[in-house]
């Protein structure tokens, strides 16, 4: 089959070029004789590897000297643990926005370690929006403020970011990370599971502010220890080297197109489309109040559930894949990530405005 | 460059065959339209390779059906904290072995969880033997006992199964597991990373009777919650999917070349081989006893250490890379694992035989 336009919610789609390049150097990685997934991640090859991908990523997100970045495993739900290990000690609130799913499931491991404040939740408005900042009941004794900018079930992103004073601000940017330019010294740590918009699963990207690195419990499993991978440059164990090699053809595939400015106006333009089109039909809904709308994933129902079978058959076979909506929520949700060109945004409006002719 | 003999210890050579299949489709698996990085983990095709995995590994390792396979991140330094945080609770003991640098750092991890019982040492052999089993210190009342039958920097094996009675016997197999047939009743859990053996680094593969799945502490991360991830399939997370998926094409290798008992078969000749010739030369030399010599890492010194750098220099420009000896204790050392083919020992010693009559 020819390539399809790829609309999972992540893993997700990859820029083609990088998948055309990974797979011309699979086997022997730039005339070493071997793949790069053989190689020593201590030798001079892979290093080289790797401190290109830092530096580059750094670059992109223009982060600060005074940040590290780490290259770790276990995906955002590792860090929902991670981070309450290395920032919190001796009982000390941490506090929590309560945005939909993924939030939901942070503050349930952090529970684990500490008590949770909750500082605000848009529980009742079946996570549809973002609470108002002038009523969350911030603990200005925190350890640290968690949110989670983009959630990627809901639909449902924040277009600010927090004001927490000097509590740190946390932040799990799995599904938006690099989307956009962002404003590194705002956070204290940004982390993101790469399988959205860095590359395949089983990398985390860890960004955090060097000063927060000495608050941590004693108890925290040296594979998520903050400054003992900074110390070990992320190989205190042996890294996932194919994971964060493909992350950094990424991250030269992102610089070509122009960086994070010239991503977030691509993807603004891409969720903007489709939000108009669903926005005017009278078959199609989006529940996120405006305001709140994700540029990486939108969600949308139809008017008939009883035609979310034959929409999702007919999309695939008209080269449209993964718009099943989570299990959680059902209907439909198209993940627009970096990688999902505006072709595969066009094409899904027609085939949806296709579609609606025939069935509404 | 033409495909070089890959003798690093770890992520390590994998099978050229699986490489070749690998690259075939990279960009496009098997008529998906996308490549195997690209897809859900809950997708009914990654499922499925997911679940073929899972069944080529039990079959390979005779797995009992009381026992649960995992497919996790974090290595098995990630298991150091994983093992008591699942297995331990309430100030009990747990036993371990000392016998070299990945039992140390086994041990310093669990010292973070609860008391440790030192069973038995060979530290004072300078790590190169097994100790005596009938001077080991079990505590009957241990949560288990762990070991670590191969140890990959010193060179050193275990070639018997530790006796323990009642108490659960947990194993660091990542760089003998798959080497030959095991008897997995004999374990109550057994763990590997992935990137000597299996696959790819950043998979880990975890082995676990299902009866010890209860006895867990509150505060054990999701990620490495064993009850947690076999109810969820490995998936309470999204799992390394490409990783898996190449350690799913290396099981597929591994039967095609007779399973276990032909990989024993094939290991031990050898292992022999290169034991044979360093033992009968008077240049080179291997420290540890000859009953606790490793089939898979074969450590060697040359007689003058001031030839190491023209050694390495002179094997790299005759195609045998990754030959040089853990940072910690020099020398040189072979990691002959099951994607080093004889080939590859048959030109190591050929080489070794040269570089001894043009410089002893």
């Amino acid at each position: 089959m020819s390539r399809v336009f790829n609309f999972s919610a992540g893993p997700a789609a990859l820029p083609e070029s990088v998948l055309q390049r990974a797979q011309a150097e699979c086997a022997d990685f730039r005339g070493a004789g071997m793949s790069v997934m053989e190689m020593s991640h201590r030798g001079k090859i892979f290093m080289e590897v790797a401190e290109k991908a830092e530096q580059d990523l750094r670059r992109l997100l223009n982060v600060p000297d005074d940040y590290v970045v780490l290259f770790l495993q276990g995906g955002a739900t590792g860090q929902f643990a991670a981070v309450p290990l290395n920032l919190q000690s001796g009982g000390q609130a941490m506090d929590y926005l309560d945005t939909g799913a993924w939030s939901g499931k942070a503050i349930k491991e952090a529970q684990k370690y500490g008590p949770v404040n909750i500082v605000a939740s848009s529980q009742s408005h079946g996570y549809a929006s973002i609470p108002d900042p002038s009523a969350w009941k911030l603990d200005p004794g925190a350890a640290y403020v968690h949110y989670t900018p983009n959630e990627t079930i809901g639909g449902v992103e924040f277009h600010f970011v927090p004001e927490t004073g000097n509590v740190p601000l946390v932040a799990d940017m799995s599904s938006t990370i690099l989307s956009r330019p962002i404003d590194v010294a705002r956070y204290g740590v940004i982390y993101a599971g790469a399988q959205k918009n860095i590359g395949p699963a089983g990398l985390t990207v860890v960004i955090v502010r060097r000063d927060l690195m000495e608050r941590k419990s004693a108890a925290v499993p040296a594979v998520v220890d903050y400054a003992l991978q900074d110390k070990n440059e992320s190989m205190y164990n042996t890294p996932p080297t194919f994971a964060w090699y493909l992350a950094g053809l990424v991250f030269e595939w992102l610089t070509e197109q122009g960086g994070l400015a010239g991503m977030a106006e691509i993807n603004e333009r891409k969720a903007r489309k489709l939000y108009h089109f669903v926005d005017n039909s009278e078959f199609y809904r989006n529940p996120v109040e405006p305001s709140a709308r994700s540029w990486m994933n939108v969600p949308f129902i139809l008017a008939d559930d009883a035609l979310d079978g034959s929409f999702l058959k007919q999309a695939e076979d008209a080269g449209l894949s993964g718009l099943k909506g989570h299990r959680s929520v059902g209907g439909m949700r198209a993940s627009i990530y970096n990688a999902v060109p505006e072709a595969a945004v066009d094409a899904l409006i027609e085939f949806m405005a296709d579609f609606e002719q025939r069935h509404a």
